[in-house]
């Protein structure tokens, strides 16, 4: 199970771990924020605050006011396409209502776009076009 | 929790379930195949499978051959943009010897683009640009 899927499922792949993070791309930093916000055990927050750290997704550093803080690292950063395409998903499944949060531009308050797959020129691609080939790593493993 | 992303998270979010998922993107159907793809134990396979089926996500038929091929819905198809965020994140910061897989369009060869969010206007936009804000299902619960 040595895919970057697998991998990467190893390390985010939890509930409780992805709404931290929804909840830290949302501007939530400190360990009672989370707590309020999620309704999570202190214990199990810890944790996954801890595991979050160990894998250079969230920075622990002391705050202006003395207390720490958890704020997303570049890598942490990097998850928001991930964050977005389930959001996206689930807002088109899972809520029959329309979506309880969307996402704007800050700058322009232009919509988000849903997420797609495209060629690097930029062109939409449907899953049916799209072909899985061995990559560099291949011959390493 | 009734974010589209926590609802989200109870379908697709396991190991097992994503790695079936990523199976049937690259043209797996029979129960053979993902058994024998992902070394998964049988009972488990079966668990899983028709999880998904009852949640629409793939669809159960006799194939050809007489026996039962599970095939990606319509909604299953729309997973691929979570599938490739998460395959693109952990090609980046799990794969130092570079990606394993990596995906081409199936017509002209060329590489699929790492995901990003964007504007509707398609301009890419960086975690700190985008702001999330109460959508039409806000008030309803």
């Amino acid at each position: 199970m040595d895919c970057s899927l697998a991998q990467t499922v190893e390390i985010i792949g939890e509930r409780w771990t992805l709404l931290i993070l929804r909840d830290a791309f949302s501007g939530a930093r400190r360990f009672e924020q989370f707590q309020k916000n999620l309704g999570i055990a202190r214990n199990i927050l810890t944790q996954r605050l801890k595991a979050l750290v160990d894998q250079g997704i969230l920075e622990k550093k002391p705050a202006e006011s003395g207390r720490f803080e958890y704020r997303l690292t570049d890598k942490g950063l990097d998850l928001q396409p991930i964050l977005m395409a389930i959001t996206h998903w689930g807002d088109k499944y899972t809520a029959p209502d329309g979506p309880r949060i969307t996402f704007i531009e800050r700058a322009t308050g232009n919509p988000v776009e849903p997420m797609s797959v495209r060629t690097t020129d930029g062109r939409r691609l449907n899953p049916k076009d799209v072909k899985a080939v061995p990559g560099p790593g291949a011959a390493n493993g």
